[in-house]
């Protein structure tokens, strides 16, 4: 059994200047700590969320059953991130849709539900929000920064916006941004949803009705990178899901009706996912993925991006990880030790895909214990 | 400029059993031929199409710009399968929307278009059918049959359900089965389309809608998977359509905007795709190719599945196809190996993915070329 989380809200008055030239006039961020922030405030840890993600990153909900935080795993009393000796934050991203100021929220300036006028936000926006939270914590200095997925874009991002207020950075199963296919998948995802027909060019809400038709489609997708060829093959392979006894195949013969395992998987995890997740939501955080690029503003050379770095780094990827590969993982390594920097790195031969960073696989998660093992918690014990 | 292609109709009044226990009481087949039946009758060559292709393999329409076949590289007088010295068959599939009966053709039993209501076919339905119309042509034995992908699978079936009347067969970039990912990729695809409002569970000709929404989202994956990841990094990467100036990124910082040129990329062959290809058609290829597992009924042992081949084979595959691997292409060489087969295999270096099949590739058409070369064209030179 693990521990009672209690996610808490923080408004901030504050507009806050976006990437994109847009102002936030006004915005809460939701959030969750656990462990206690010692008397030196120097043993934050700061975990950042991957798309389908929130702030609820370790314990439970009182009296929720199965309401087990998505890194429990990874994060908690005696876990590798261990909570008896760090202050560790979890924090909902804007534009999400589990409790900071999203698209489903009333836009202080027209008292309309923002929808698809919530402004576009990017990792870069997101850690400048996460750092005004870290000021009213009175949090000077990260003992360490980690995610995993997008989750690691942010990590890499704090250390390249607020270099002096990082003292590690742990980047899990990520990349220094998305290649073409990449966004090729998110493309296909947004197009499924913004071609619904309840989508409403994302005013929705206002109709009463969600496009999830779309949303399936789009977690279908999602779900297929996430997995590798594998563990695919390996947990349902060709199984059928009922074989029928009129013919020898076992085949139903029918192009509608569920035939293979693997399609009732996709189906069970589009329609879950259909009833929980916003549509508006769905298209700014893949937008954020496709747009980070730290390398852009230095025509493209990571190493000249990385140049700002102070941080030491942990960086682990996963061999069967197809949607950030190993090789996208050793570009950000590579591009810090051109610059230097002190990094370890581990690729950890799973089979499970990108998946694999959210999955208890012994050797990842003792490299991330003896990793923050060495990390000075000040007087935390 | 190539020559002149005439697409003919070949009527079957005599009922078709098909693998589901369904019955095709009449059908049509549209097919095209190319170069000359010898006097033995033996150098006739059959092609089985893919997903997407049809009968018109090779030459043009008469009046009709850009109107090459499909396979108009590889088919030909001088080319690798030369019509100088063989008679080549292109015939199209029951169930597609290019001519041979299908979906959107009345139900003989009803006068109804057929719609959702036509059977299901599977790759040893499209063989017995092409084999019968071979019979009317006076053909008993193939001198070689060919196809690509979903076409490849075609020609291996042929030497399991017809072994004494095929000489060779090639298979170009194929499978022996779908796996998982295979299969989840056609059934996201699906359900975008059943999903589609203009679908009308598939009656959606008499409403005069099509569903394109559903369309278009099939074909982008279907387009996803069909290169490589390295050709689209080298073609797109991560180029803007249009960068715009307000932002030093060039940016424009939109959730529905085109952005980056794969996107635009993407949704053009989405458009062009939805505007010609019928949505029942859709579904019943992708379920063929779902369907198609010649080793299911030896208990998953595909060498023992392929004992009863007859026919000499060449397999070709492609270094960066990630939709069907080398290691696929591979496991039907091992099969045949192990009964004893003649078999050629050839892996091309090629990086264009999956579509490399239909590509200018010298090595890989140097390679057909040869193997064609020595195959005995009777008198037909």
């Amino acid at each position: 059994m693990s521990f009672i989380a209690h996610p808490q809200d923080m408004h901030f008055a504050e507009p806050l200047a976006l990437q994109s030239g847009a102002m936030l006039r006004d915005y809460t961020l939701r959030y969750e700590t656990y462990g206690t922030l010692n008397a030196e405030r120097s043993n934050a840890v700061l975990i950042c969320h991957a798309l389908n993600a929130s702030h609820h990153v370790a314990g439970v909900y009182e009296g929720q059953s199965r309401s087990e935080g998505w890194w429990d795993n990874m994060i908690g009393p005696g876990k590798p991130v261990d909570t008896n000796r760090f202050f560790v934050i979890g924090v909902n991203n804007l534009g999400s849709c589990f409790g900071s100021s999203g698209p489903m929220h009333p836009n202080p300036d027209t008292a309309r539900v923002y929808g698809p006028d919530f402004p576009v936000v990017t990792v870069e926006d997101w850690v400048n929000a996460q750092a005004r939270l870290l000021d009213r914590l009175g949090i000077a200095t990260l003992a360490a920064v980690m995610g995993g997925s997008l989750g690691g874009m942010q990590a890499l991002s704090w250390t390249l916006q607020h270099p002096t207020r990082v003292r590690h950075a742990v980047v899990v199963a990520s990349a220094p941004n998305l290649n073409a296919e990449n966004i090729a998948f998110n493309e296909v995802a947004r197009r499924a949803i913004i071609t619904d027909p309840d989508f409403h060019g994302g005013r929705f809400y206002e109709h009463g009705v969600v496009p999830q038709r779309g949303l399936r489609i789009a977690r279908m997708i999602g779900h297929i990178t996430y997995l590798s060829d594998d563990v695919m093959n390996q947990k349902f392979g060709r199984t059928l899901r009922a074989a029928v006894t009129e013919h020898a195949s076992g085949y139903r013969f029918s192009t509608q009706d569920i035939e293979f395992e693997i399609e009732s998987y996709l189906r069970y995890q589009g329609d879950k996912f259909s009833e929980y997740f916003d549509a508006n939501t769905y298209l700014l955080i893949t937008r954020a993925l496709d747009y980070f690029d730290p390398a852009r503003a230095h025509g493209g050379d990571l190493a000249a991006a990385l140049a700002r770095v102070q941080a030491r780094f942990l960086v682990v990827s996963f061999s069967t990880d197809w949607r950030f590969s190993p090789a996208r993982s050793r570009e950000i390594v590579q591009a810090l030790v051109k610059n230097q920097r002190d990094v370890s790195y581990a690729e950890i031969d799973a089979p499970h895909g990108h998946d694999a960073f959210l999955l208890d696989d012994p050797r990842y998660l003792s490299v991330v214990r003896a990793y923050f093992e060495r990390i000075d918690g000040g007087g935390a014990a």
